[in-house]
């Protein structure tokens, strides 16, 4: 998980450049520093592994950065986003507006006239939502890109977060969507985005749920111009996560696309969305050790961050079981581990724990930790306003 | 737990102003309302149950909205803030310095020099801090007005989160203390802080820390002008949880006051700091309701906000369990419930669940939803950045 960051005299690396010396770049600590080429390996080794007809599409709302966008603009093929203020930055981007999706419930007024005037593709999460956008279509003047958001009926073993399946708040049930094709009336309909769960690491059960999502569209019967996959590619975040193995769904796709796709649905545009699995391993969370103590036998390194940046690493958002990160001693990276120590953040609660018991060389005051797998959904899925200290920095190297 | 809050028209009323004409005042939803008179009520009930030689400290942290701030400072004899920012919001109230603390593991220089300038006492977390600040005091020329926190020898019971104790990163522990003290030099010694845990529910828990702490504070055998005992009240959430009972508390505290202090400790002014008794309960999360959908049979209420606003509603921040806080339709706050609906944010997680199989009225979409104990950790305590929508607002009413 670690070893994609390379190494310059004895520290860290990102993008090429020690993280001390980053850290003087930048300015103050704590930041997120993301690496461009491993964001660029990572969408490289995406394409190898997947037909080359399968369209790439980055989840914005992993990591919301405006240069990570711009980057990613380079690389993918289109963009999914989840507020108006994503769309903005998506837009912001030569992307066209074509290739760009706005999913999510619960959107509002202003985010659905955004989004009909851009002309992206809106996928409707509901059947209000389908009288709400033809309502902005008219007021607009503009025939509303769209397409559905099916709610399917099964569901994916093995997800982190399971988004489809039962009873959701995502998408339309698979079995109302013949009635809700007859309500679009003039509306754009470009296809369908089914996203069955998140976060999973097993391939055979993601190549399962992306056979059925093709099997549950054949079955609408309708011209198909846009079919979304989902993603749901996971990373390891622990020790125990084996990472996921790109092979059998490449295949899967393969078949898919040379089979079923091109037989049943030959005009269809092939989405596979992708956030945390394109942009969460290439991100590291720096953060400087402010205090050294031992209490009662055990090693504390203080930092100066802690989980108002990174709450994910704390185990505290939406994790039953909380396990450490990978982390090190960014400024000793080839240093033998010598110690246990716990790294805990400065927040005055028990609950800012980034590493427990880990075994690292000695750190010192001023040294630089590093909390790894920091790409997606860090900083702006943690509670930065906590005790009211300044918000960290973010840069892409 | 929502009984505090009036109604008017049939409306949750906050500050005597019902719901509907708050939202048009404020101007958006979703946003966060405190009630002054139930902050205000709130201490008065403090003071009634505790001895009057008590001062009580407001933890700035709990909800650090600058309003507020300065509402308190109208009601409470101290505060405690955990940040150069918190610092400089409770100094712009006209609070005396001398009755402002700064507690917290990792405090930077840059907060040190704040504290020592502005001679609020410094609650030094460690030993190195005891080197941090003498330094800080002979740059600036002025001797630091200083208490140790100690981590006690022993545990409380109750705590949802315990702070003392074992090994623990805050405070110095307290075999270590005489050996501390030593080292103080020309540093301006107030006394100790020892903050055994917090959100606690039972009262004999909270007694026996109490009754714990002075003993070991005593054992030291030193002048005290300051002995801050902490809070830990906690406040309930869930059905399941029993309010705290303040009546023994304060005949323990009224006997360790009129014995062991007036004896050992005839100097201390002896605080006891509370932050979410004192405002968690005066504060209520509004949002409105964009979406009404069933899917395979279940009613789910989308609303224009959700867990990035209030996430400890939505389970995810630090809870084992999951229970739902007190929720309500803030516009038919009359009506019988008639439906079992599940109320959810508009974030594309499945964790952004606000309400589960809760009994409500019939809500139509543009109802206001209430979310109550919103008054301490909603906003500041919630990732507000998450997928990029707007922050909510606040409002002292």
């Amino acid at each position: 998980m670690t070893e994609g960051f390379g190494r310059v005299d004895g520290q860290l690396a990102v993008g090429g450049i020690a993280v001390e010396r980053l850290a003087a770049r930048v300015g103050s600590t704590p930041f997120f520093a993301y690496d461009r080429g491993l964001l660029a390996a990572r969408v490289s080794a995406v394409r190898a592994a997947l037909p080359t007809e399968i369209n790439l599409s980055y989840a914005v709302k992993a990591n919301p950065m405006p240069a990570v966008i711009q980057h990613m603009r380079g690389l993918v093929d289109g963009f999914d986003v989840a507020s108006g203020a994503e769309l903005r930055n998506a837009l912001d981007t030569s992307m066209p507006a074509s290739r760009v999706s706005f999913a999510g419930p619960g959107k509002s007024l202003a985010e659905l006239t955004q989004a009909v005037a851009a002309g992206v593709t809106v996928e409707l999460e509901s059947e209000h939502e389908v009288t709400r956008v033809r309502a902005v279509s008219e007021t607009l003047g503009v025939a509303a890109r769209v397409a559905l958001r099916v709610n399917p009926d099964f569901s994916v073993r093995g997800s982190g977060m399971r988004l489809g399946g039962g009873p959701q708040q995502f998408g339309i049930d698979s079995e109302r969507i013949p009635a809700v094709l007859e309500t679009l009336g003039d509306l754009d309909f470009q296809g369908f985005h089914v996203f069955a769960g998140s976060q999973n690491l097993n391939a055979e059960s993601i190549c399962e749920a992306q056979r059925k999502t093709v099997e549950l569209i054949l079955g609408f019967g309708v011209a198909v111009r846009y079919l979304n996959l989902g993603g749901g590619f996971g990373i390891p975040y622990s020790a125990r996560d084996k990472p996921l193995d790109l092979a059998p769904i490449g295949e899967n796709l393969a078949a898919l696309v040379d089979g079923p796709i091109r037989a049943g649905l030959p005009e269809a545009r092939v989405v596979v969305e992708l956030g945390r699995y394109l942009v969460g391993e290439a991100g590291v969370y720096l953060t400087r050790v402010v205090d050294r103590k031992v209490s009662r036998g055990k090693t504390f390194l203080v930092v100066d961050g802690g989980l108002h940046h990174q709450l994910a690493a704390s185990g505290n958002f939406g994790q039953v079981i909380r396990r450490n990160y990978p982390i090190a001693v960014a400024n000793r990276i080839g240093s033998p581990a010598t110690e246990t120590a716990t790294v805990v953040g400065c927040l005055c609660t028990p609950l800012d724990l980034l590493g427990d018991d880990v075994e690292l060389p000695a750190a010192e005051i001023g040294d630089l930790v590093a909390v790894f797998q920091a790409g997606a959904y860090g900083l702006t899925a943690s509670p930065t306003a906590f005790l009211s200290h300044p918000a960290p920095l973010e840069v892409l190297v």
